[in-house]
């Protein structure tokens, strides 16, 4: 069941942002296997209460957060180039939308409860990297259609780091 | 061009263990694509230089590392699966020869140089995870025939935390 709170938390406030809502499908993965995976990474309650100090530091510095992994991108071609049309201009409506939703998620990533709805948006969001998702979105067709799974794995890693020294 | 000391250095000592041998196929990626990846994590000659400062710490610890995390698999049956039968039993040589070239493994990615070479044995280290590959290699038939890519991305990672801190 989708929550109500979820549906108007997300709806209007940010273009795309559909945690919660219907139209985000279920994920592949349950509960059981989400444990299974924090028991992998020795993933606990300390590191749940960590991120959750994590987001009350970070909430008025998602910005500046942005700021570094926006200049980042922009400085590396060969990043810039997946928000770009096959004559390399940035789709700049697209990459606004994207920071929108990428301000959210950090927040999200540190306070939501890790449940079956988180779970959820987390394979929409996997989604929107493949084939399958990118670019309908925020309709920018014009940008190259997946991003090579080596990106997504780095990149997951490159956002803890700048999580975890933002600026 | 595989290099003949290669060759004679992996064949013989460790069962299964190709590195820079010809039945080691090509990376479908190139040393241009691996200095973007390395780009993109802010990988430099620093980095290279603490690994191979951690290959002369770890050289005479590779067992007290394996034990770790071998004590750590063996511990959770839902990642002891992945080298057990249908029935849950271990296949306790399969076990030993991933044993070998995983201590192998941490040497190489402390010590090796990141060339063509190495990134065409990561390509095969990859492909032995999935259906393509897992098991021939040991003739371990009996047991999953892939590992789910969510445990190989948290592995990678839990690699590296064991090699931080090797017990």
């Amino acid at each position: 069941m989708k929550k109500e709170a979820g549906m108007a938390e997300g709806r209007g406030e940010i273009a795309g942002y559909e945690f919660g809502m219907e139209s985000v499908g279920r994920s592949p993965l349950g509960l059981e296997d989400l444990e299974l995976l924090k028991q992998t990474v020795l993933f606990g309650e300390q590191d749940e209460e960590h991120l959750r100090m994590a987001g009350e530091v970070l909430e008025d510095q998602v910005e500046d957060v942005l700021d570094v992994w926006y200049g980042f991108v922009g400085d590396h071609p060969h990043l810039l180039r997946y928000f770009s049309d096959a004559e390399g201009q940035p789709d700049t409506e697209y990459l606004g939308r994207v920071r929108q939703r990428f301000g959210r998620w950090i927040l999200d990533t540190c306070r939501r409860p890790y449940d079956q709805e988180w779970l959820d948006y987390q394979q929409e969001i996997a989604l929107r990297h493949t084939r399958d998702k990118k670019n309908r979105t925020d309709e920018a067709y014009e940008t190259p259609d997946h991003i090579g799974l080596r990106y997504v794995v780095v990149h997951l890693s490159d956002h803890g780091h700048h999580q975890a020294v933002p600026g």
